[in-house]
């Protein structure tokens, strides 16, 4: 059993941007050697989150949309009115799907669905450099 | 320190179907004979969810009835207009609850409280067949 | 490799309870003395949830006021009907938010943002005394 630490490294374009990292988080377990075991990949940072997803267009715009109804850009946040960065309703976003996902990996490849994607979403009002780490525990 | 893996298998009946695993994944812990570790339960598939929730009638009306007002069935989705699958809203609710769970055990028991359960959600606008990987990690 | 076990309890004051538990999961994985790897930490019980947020006053108020919108104090709940404990809305909350949190921890470190806290999140209808475990796996 063996711990390996990764992190990539990437920015992104504007609020509502959702990454398909499975490419990444892949190569990332490939190059460990790790046959089978988990990789647990954070967002360093609390106004993005992961979790999966088909990766086709019109969920690109209907997860946002969802998003949207549940905590509004135009409302009345109390970070808002602390801060002035334009982000309460980012961060309540990001703390209801989550900064971090799990997922098994056997003999070398990730146990996703042929349309299931692991993605990143920035919810940040702005673009920024996001930074992942992925840990990745299994045996070789 | 080992990494085990396990796959359970389920019909589910429709849509909203929420289905105690609880016991699948206990026994998959002992059979694996592990004393100390996590188990990450994950699903192939983009149109469930994992989670925990107190098993009664009450709550698997309830969780689904909360999702149906953040995520509407009978809404305009535009994964709808391109795929015609009518499951939009069934991919934004699973990705919001997420395709994973982890739960720690301890002398081969999962520290779930006496109410607490693991649960599967089917979310896809029919019935199907459904696949969970278990990887179970731990020492003996 | 190993995996050590570790348990914190402490109380609530009331619903909506944001507790920021940083600095307890910090030292706990420091007891270890393992220098990389994950810690799940789980709530034992299904009215209370984990995630990050910026734990900041006005964030501490616009959480709650999501779920709120999400999942309303004052609607009828079928657990409700049944069970007459108040807290309907307290589990759906949970169960959508989830019980775990997974997070890397790498020089004996959690990967954490400078601004961003783990946090338990009291959901139930009343103050509680809380459990969780805290299952850290890593190597020395």
């Amino acid at each position: 059993m063996n711990v390996i630490s990764k992190q990539i490294s990437f920015p992104t374009k504007s609020e509502g941007d959702i990454l398909d990292i499975t490419k990444k988080v892949s190569e990332a377990v490939a190059e460990t050697k790790l046959q089978n075991g988990i990789v647990t990949v954070f967002v360093t940072g609390a106004t993005g989150a992961l979790t999966t997803i088909e990766y086709e267009p019109g969920l690109l715009m209907d997860f946002p949309n969802m998003l949207e109804r549940i905590a509004p850009k135009n409302f009345s946040y109390e970070h808002e009115k602390r801060w002035h960065d334009g982000n309460g309703h980012s961060h309540v976003r990001a703390s209801l799907i989550g900064p971090s996902i799990t997922v098994p990996f056997i003999k070398g490849k990730l146990t996703l669905g042929t349309w299931q994607q692991i993605v990143f979403v920035e919810l940040d009002a702005r673009n920024r450099v996001r930074n992942l780490v992925l840990q990745v525990i299994g045996e070789g």
